[in-house]
């Protein structure tokens, strides 16, 4: 059976046990949902005593089913004040379930300022000193931890903005052969990390004698390898596989819905420099690499190793939702500028969603003119040596909006907005404001919506927005990369197969909408109490006002439809 | 009768018109409450398009009752993003209401940045654009406006720190002669202003043909009379005449309760040399000031003018919270020191209680040491010259305490705790976690409960401070200051009596009571909506966790206690 390790930062004190009957039907993000209402006060200091750092694998981690690598963290954001999960990939996730562990608890806060790294093994599990790594930066910290733990274990870490406890920091995961550095970036969960004294969780599955208990092997086997024909079949697996996901931009752009200079325009005169195509040309004809996995078992393979002229690693992977906030966003066009501006982001430790959003908010005010890649460069390095500058970017957009004065700020609860502006596409909008995640498209992406409704129109995005969020909370409480959808749109029971081959539960699909639907309203009961409603954080009023060029519309959709959008909601059917 | 200004910044237009019966009944704080609740969408962004500058005056404004000087400036406040009024006294208030307004409603916001002076006169009220005055310090301000206007006009305005919409920036007042410079300081109302592309409001009260209409004349002044009379014969005017607002220093030492380092003690070993008997040596021996007036009228007069060492005025008047944050707050126990950082602060244009927070938070952030006096006044300067550092401290003590990652914030719905620990005396606790206004002592101080109860037991406080919130929200909503409560005690009648004299209302104690509760009621409710409950919003961690030297006290009144201590409340009696 599975166990949870549970780490007091205070005492200095680690106890493991076996998940109770209810928190085995946790998984995931529904994990991380349960623990915090169960044991987190939503009220409490994100960064104080009260609060913990959440690390849960989904339901699925521990079989052999595509992309259930990911990694589900969360905690009470510093950035949100409400209840976050942030969903990574990498190498460590499926060396956490193959000890048997569901979830690691995080608790407390050490006395004096700490620079641990807590070891994850066969043997249990232990806070060790650290000293040596303290100020490192991402690639650094790895190179350390390689260099005392091997090639072969699995590693959470944070650069020096988490230390810095600044708002914007992610949790890095390299992946295995440490080609990829994938971030668990949004909500501060890397500024929660540093609170509790923690450079790097180490996780190392040598040893482990852990053997996932599966109910029914054959049905397991046989939908596990559904999936993955179903997914290596499907036309958008290869079109994500030969793009990844910087593929959408080019529609993006002509769809008007890509956010440009501060959010300012939905198109980008330049966008043709930094697509998809653009991106695949450059890497295959500097020899990068493309159709790359981050987790082990990956069918999709969509990430990419961006590479400069003289086919050194710039960044991996260079992905859609950072070329627009880092790039168009910031008015640069050029992909080698915004490829190491991200691999900036991935060093000092900061969410590149986030962090472009800041700098864009810094370029509104006249720090430095939009299209300065320069400059942005500077700014992101300042983040990782703290100076004043570098603390404000680094504790996000709506704290830079604030600073300078600016009216404009792409956030929805204390969250910046990703690359999607919620006017070029309403139901991101409805996702932004209502999900429990504040602005954050992986809780419920209406893009897909492009090829199936008028994104414009004001009505009906509710209905979307809510169908689409079921699906994402299904997908993070399983451990499934978002990716693996298309192919269970046409046989949603096959979510159902899977948890009845894993753990026997025979679960209808209104009973795994129920599922996914318990993650949400545990999660909406815990923003509730911490203040956080989608009543109170409603669109950035600039984006109620300013029509958004070149398709001129504004966000207009009522709030108290947005509000009242769960009320009475009976989980019923997937689609 | 008495009529309302509105101001439409945007299209620069300005209607007039008498208020109606309802709004008759709404009065300083009050007016501020129900207009907000009114006309202004409690989740709106505080310094958008949607806020409201709200300048009211008190029910008994236009009387020659002692101490009505007072303005009650609000808005939704930027910092506590809940209902916010802010009182003070100087000279413009009383030339409002010898307009016959009641009110002044800022609204909308310009389409690009203004610096613009709103004339108020008998003739009606204008924006007139003044370039010349951007970025000008608040002395220099008001000497740019005398030139102009002379010597005999009312001035509210800000100074750089407003402009540059920082959320720790207040509204200046100057009295009659500009010997003190007042401040509606608390809760980023300066930002608001700022927001509004306002400088300044010039009130020139010369040819005005308003005449109060007083219900009952003799009444009036039988009841005007004998307030002044008992607060002229009262032991506690003489004190506060005598020592000023300092007058409680020594006990606020003694007591355990006074801010120091950043709140890590409640004492402070200089406190002999900035308590209110050295504060009066020292102004008498340099031929200062004390027993002054800041509003014309006042019997109390409890202000006072420091000076340097060569007699030359420093700041007027020097108080006993700026004194506590600016000063043990920081570890500086040099008058001087303390006095010209009160000026600083007065000269950018940022409330003192919130600046004095926020250089501790530096000083825990080890940016400077606790006592670095010249490093306090270079934090203050650069608030003045927006510094990336000046910005970060000019928003106060919170976005202080997040960009250097600090744990010991002193601040409640984030805004800075004056200078009463709650630890020290638990009644504040109540009042700072329950007030609408978030940390602010002037919503219900529970100091004199000192004299009367056991102030570190949490059993009763909630029950005082239900009573003298009632009782401070009852003053605002007059525009009498807080000073004038103690003749009050022993005839609560009163305050009927001066109603009934101004508007021939026969009110009983208990509809007094409810005319103050209404006020509270509706700034509830539109906090409510805003999302700024108390719960969400408890004692910072570290006053629960934190025993507090020299007392060694916990806040430990139980929130379930806090949160429900208005639910079925009855107006009865004032005591």
């Amino acid at each position: 059976m599975e166990k949870i390790v549970r780490v007091d930062t205070r005492k200095r004190h680690v106890t493991q046990y076996q998940v109770t009957e209810e928190e085995l039907h946790w998984g995931g993000r529904g994990f991380i949902a349960h623990v915090l209402l169960r044991e987190v006060p939503p009220n409490c200091e994100a960064l104080g005593r009260r609060n913990k750092l959440i690390i849960a694998m989904g339901l699925l981690a521990d079989t052999n089913v595509t992309t259930t690598g990911q990694t589900s963290i969360g905690g009470k954001s510093p950035l949100t004040r409400g209840a976050k999960e942030s969903n990574v990939g990498g190498g460590a996730g499926k060396k956490v379930a193959r000890l048997g562990i569901r979830a690691i608890i995080i608790e407390d806060l050490p006395t004096k300022p700490q620079t641990d790294i807590l070891e994850v093994d066969a043997r249990g599990a232990r806070l060790v000193e650290a000293p040596e790594l303290k100020g490192l930066l991402v690639d650094e910290t790895v190179a350390a931890l390689r260099a005392k733990y091997g090639k072969k274990v699995g590693i959470y870490c944070i650069g020096p903005a988490g230390e810095m406890l600044l708002h914007g920091a992610g949790i890095a995961c390299p992946n295995d052969g440490d080609e990829q550095i994938r971030f668990a970036g949004r909500g501060g969960l890397g500024a929660l990390m540093g609170s509790k004294g923690l450079k790097a969780i180490v996780i190392d599955d040598a040893d482990t004698t852990y053997k996932a208990p599966i109910a029914n092997p054959e049905l397991m086997n046989e939908t596990s390898k559904w999936l993955s024909q179903a997914l290596l079949t499907h036309p958008k697996t290869e079109n994500r596989n030969l793009f990844g996901t910087p593929a959408i931009l080019a529609l993006a752009n002509s769809s008007g819905l890509m956010p440009t200079r501060n959010f300012s325009s939905g198109s980008f005169e330049l966008a043709d420099k930094i697509n998809g195509e653009t991106i695949r040309d450059t890497i295959l004809a500097r020899h990068g690499k493309t159709g790359r996995p981050c987790v082990a078992g990956c069918v999709i393979q969509c990430s990419n190793v961006f590479v400069n002229q003289v086919g050194y690693k710039t960044v991996a992977s260079l992905q859609y939702e950072n070329i627009t906030l880092l790039g168009s966003n910031c008015g640069i066009g050029d992909l080698d500028d915004i490829a190491e501006l991200n691999h900036l982001c991935n060093q000092v430790g900061v969410d590149a969603i986030e962090t472009g959003a800041a700098i864009g908010v810094a370029m509104e005010a006249g720090l430095l003119a939009f299209g300065d890649a320069e400059g942005a460069k500077d700014l992101v390095r300042q983040i990782g040596t703290g100076t004043h500058l570098g603390r404000i970017l680094g504790n996000g957009a709506a704290l830079t909006g604030q600073v300078f004065g600016v009216r404009r700020v792409p956030v929805i609860k204390g969250q910046a907005i990703p690359g999607y502006d919620p006017r070029g596409v309403k139901g991101n909008g409805v996702t932004y404001i209502t999900s429990t995640m504040g602005a954050d498209h992986t809780a419920g992406n209406a893009f897909e919506t492009l090829s199936y409704m008028n994104v414009l129109d004001k009505q009906g995005q509710v209905d979307i927005s809510r169908t689409l969020q079921i699906r994402a909370s299904l997908l993070d409480t399983l451990g499934l990369c978002l990716f693996v959808r298309p192919p269970f749109l046409k046989k949603p029971e096959n979510f159902g197969k899977l948890l009845e081959g894993r753990y026997g539960w025979k679960m209808s699909e209104r009973e795994v909408v129920a599922l996914s639907f318990d993650t949400i309203k545990t999660e909406r009961e815990f923003n509730q109490r911490a203040g956080v409603s989608e009543k109170h954080f409603p669109i950035p009023e600039f984006m109620a006002d300013e029509p958004l060029p070149p398709k001129n519309a504004v966000f207009d959709v009522p709030m108290e439809e947005m509000s009242s959008m769960w009320d009475g909601f009976v989980p019923d059917k997937l689609l």
